[in-house]
């Protein structure tokens, strides 16, 4: 049993803080900024400093590989992604690229080894905050793999045309121009394929409360919910705040306001603790407070394991669309749906047998977010380790997982890939 | 008893309605555009036609004046704003233009005697919605005697740096630059004052569907409502959809949802039909599918003519402040108030008359709606007429007003001022 370097995994989390630094302790790193070029040419130079090869695909992701003994065998790969959220942290997706180069440096400091070549692998634009949509390049690389419905949201020439956000001013137009620009625009043979990979780990933090919780460092993750995104109009008719009789409006805010209130008390009465929904955005027309909204959607976001829950929830979101709201119409749209993507269970037990060889507390756990190990999963075996997180905050500045716990969940994945390295086939 | 011209009136409508046509029916027309500048350029030309003299003022302000017998006499003044809203319709505002031109020409037309001058005015920039806030030229020129709290509001200075909203491109920057180029900017000393003016009439859409269901042409105004306009913020904090557990979340929507039922429910208890509340605005904080909102925050728009019946409502808002809300706070902040303003019984009563004299359909009614004329009445005896709009429809295209009825409230109009010509002191 190998143990990673707190010394060393701190020293890259103060490193990569710095890349991008929004001053208030967080940063904000889109893909293929100058950020977070030098985020990759960090990675780059700490690889190239333990002998790692490097490789760019076309689609800028950066692998980096220590050679294994057997020249036969394919690869075995773990990694992340570098950019953020406006305004995110200094942990969620890097601390899955530094896990990757802990676990690479330890291997290459201590000799230990190994048959298949080890790969560090950064993923372009997972958040896909700047270029939308999220895990665009994951859905790009396994968009052969991927079933048609999710893959038709990832094909290459589309993705290409991305627009980057208005407010982001100075920025390339689209993800294919920022591509070209980047100076990472490598060559689609290096792209992570089967022929090439065993499987893929991907370390991240929790994102959630549990772990700090139930007092586990570690999570190792089964699965990630399967969801549905919808979206709720609400349609009445527009008129003058003061001049229009209460008896008389139709008033879309109104409408949807008890709507939300009718869908919290409905799916509440499940009694599924574990199911998550949110109801995150909401747009109101014309949305001027001397007029009556004539138009109001609000986004339902519902995961849960189990399909037979997410299809009742379901059935309370239909008879919602059947019921008229403060005299207004309610239409829905279903925005998309993914299955429970489940890890594969070889790998999971790996995770699981590691944090035990290394006496590091953790548990079980689903992920609620997506990542893009879940679009890899349909290409390669893959499984995911959770990081305890504090207050179970991400995509935020105060987001933070402390360094010993990053170390454990290094540590974790390094065994755990060793394991794979002698067992997996 | 004179009558107004059913001709000349459908001909004023269908010219005016060219100027900043939409093509939807309904106009696009902000304040000091090249299309508010060919209305006022027809108001000009038509009341030149009929001997007017043109006085325009600092503001730009136009003043059309036809002379009465007395030399001495105070100028009787009615008029309204020829600026829309985005996408607004052919009638507020330009009606009450329309029925002063059509007030004058009736009177040229027919040489009926009278003793005062007679003033057919515009009003800038009564909607604001190029340049906010709402009647600020009418705030300007009446500011020494607004109350206080109002006439903070409207200083001269301030309202000449307004900026132009960002989406109506080429526009100048500010009110003040737009006037200076607007070719509008006249005389101080033109502008409206106790000194030369007896009293004001603005004749105006009713915006609202009482006249309409009651089968009245024609309102007798007595009163703009009192409101009141506050905001409600609830603050909890966001966490990521996925990862975050109902039992642990402190979301604002739903908050804010559960409040806004609420309010509805308790303000309804208070069984006052007349009351009109809403809730036009709402914002969301980060409004991003993924992530439960931390800070939400919706308008409360109350209208009432009895301060007490608002005073209950604001109980109503003070204590939701104290309460919690699925675990975020509230807190509350007035925006403005303001009290019931009462016409001039004297006025309002040679509008009832007039419209008896003529038997024409109408009623008392409130303004539920602000206007220049509350602003007005500060300083001169004022006074305001309805006009039947279909479907209680304005501020959008299909706003619309039967010919007969708009030349009914013209007609009306003129009678009151002939009555105020005569007995008004």
């Amino acid at each position: 049993m190998y143990t990673c370097s707190l010394d060393r995994m701190t020293d890259k989390i103060k490193t990569f803080s710095k890349y991008g630094d929004a001053g208030h302790g967080g940063i904000t790193r889109y893909s293929l900024s100058p950020e977070a070029k030098l985020a990759r040419e960090e990675f780059i130079k700490r690889m190239k400093a333990i002998g790692a090869e490097i490789e760019i695909d076309d689609v800028a992701n950066i692998y980096a590989t220590l050679p294994g003994t057997d020249p036969g065998a394919k690869r075995i790969v773990t990694g992340s992604h570098v950019d953020s959220v406006k305004n995110g942290g200094n942990y969620d997706g890097i601390l899955g690229v530094m896990s990757a180069m802990e676990v690479l440096e330890t291997v290459a400091e201590n000799n230990i080894p190994h048959k298949h070549p080890l790969t560090a692998m950064i993923w372009t634009n997972e958040e896909g905050s700047l270029y939308p949509p999220a895990m665009m390049v994951s859905g790009i690389v396994c968009n052969d793999y991927l079933p048609p419905e999710i893959a038709k949201n990832f094909k290459y020439e589309n993705m290409m045309k991305s627009k980057a956000m208005e407010e982001h001013e100075g920025s390339a137009k689209t993800f294919g121009e920022a591509l070209d620009a980047s100076g990472y625009k490598g060559d689609a043979k290096y792209r992570l394929s089967p022929d090439k990979y065993l499987c893929n780990f991907e370390a991240h933090i929790e994102q959630g409360p549990i772990l700090e919780e139930a007092g586990n460092d570690i999570g190792v993750v089964d699965c990630v919910l399967g969801m549905f995104n919808y979206s709720l109009k609400f349609t009445g008719f527009a008129a003058h705040a003061g001049t229009f009789p209460m008896s008389k409006r139709h008033d879309a805010l109104y409408a949807a306001s008890q709507a939300l209130c009718y869908l919290h008390d409905e799916i509440d009465k499940l009694g599924r603790p574990e199911l998550v929904y949110t109801t995150g955005e909401i747009y109101c027309h014309p949305c001027v407070h001397t007029v009556i909204p004539d138009e109001v959607e609000f986004s339902l976001d519902v995961r849960h394991e189990d399909p037979k829950v997410r299809e009742q929830v379901m059935e309370i979101v239909k008879k919602i669309a059947t019921m008229k709201w403060a005299g207004c119409d309610c239409e829905i749209r279903e925005n998309w749906k993914r299955d429970t993507v489940y890890w594969n269970e070889k790998l999971v037990g790996y995770v699981k047998s590691a944090a035990e060889d290394a006496d590091i507390s953790h548990q079980m756990i689903h992920s609620g977010a997506g990542h893009d190990a879940q679009f890899v999963a349909y290409m390669l075996p893959t499984t995911m380790i959770f990081i305890q997180t504090k207050d179970g905050l991400s995509h935020c500045e105060p987001e933070y997982a402390k360094p010993e716990h990053c170390t454990s969940g290094a540590t974790v994945l390094l065994n755990a890939i060793l394991k794979a390295d002698e067992d997996f086939e």
